[in-house]
């Protein structure tokens, strides 16, 4: 979740949000949020790390593989985390309000199988979207 | 919706769905589903018109635009295309297992104010569906 965290650090302006997802124990894609900078309102982290691990591996069955995000995903990431196959999630903050897993449970309605850890390192993910949200007040 | 048909017929080997974007009724983007072709799980009609849509813009801001697309969006493409704020979106087929509006009601929950209206040229979308299905069995 660190590597997560150090992605979410990059982000400019817009909510601080880092995903990576590995295979094998290896780190193959690392992406953070980029949805302001680049006007793309699916350019969420979790998105672009799908599109990195893809391309790495030349398919989209990302069977085996493991995200670890800042924040719980959206509707939309969640969706996109489990048609990729995803084996498991570790999210950081609760999302309370849109949370894909935790509030919503899409994954019981696709009766996915992907399993889900949330509340991973999740003061020092709260902190982050907490400093974020008081700057821009 | 025969804009929409006609980008779904051009799907190679995959579910045919197409998708047009009109902002001020002249069409701005039109897209069919790529996600075999390019190995992409979110290579959706809709995420990828959304994307062609908000080049042209130069923004995520879809306001005012409208979507019509071959068949109900998954909850991926219908939470993408309430976040660009897509004000009225028609679909054809209805997907009454996944479907993020007639089924998940994401609309609701998300208390976005786009106006959907579904089953638009419904028994033409369904035999795009049918075929395929019949053709891959």
């Amino acid at each position: 979740m660190k590597r997560a965290i150090d992605e979410a650090l990059k982000v400019q302006n817009d909510v601080p949000v880092g995903a990576i997802i590995l295979k094998d124990g290896e780190v193959i894609a690392l992406a953070h949020n980029l949805k302001e900078e680049t006007q793309d309102v699916t350019a969420h982290a979790e998105i672009l790390a799908i599109k990195v691990a893809q391309n790495k591996l030349n398919s989209w069955h990302l069977d085996g593989c493991e995200m670890f995000v800042t924040l719980e995903p959206c509707p939309m990431c969640g969706w996109a985390i489990m048609q990729a196959r995803i084996k498991t999630i570790y999210f950081g903050s609760y999302d309370s309000q849109y949370g894909a897993f935790s509030k919503l449970e899409l994954n019981k309605i696709a009766n996915s199988p992907i399993k889900i850890y949330g509340g991973i390192n999740e003061l020092e993910c709260d902190k982050l979207l907490e400093d974020f949200f008081m700057r821009i007040r």
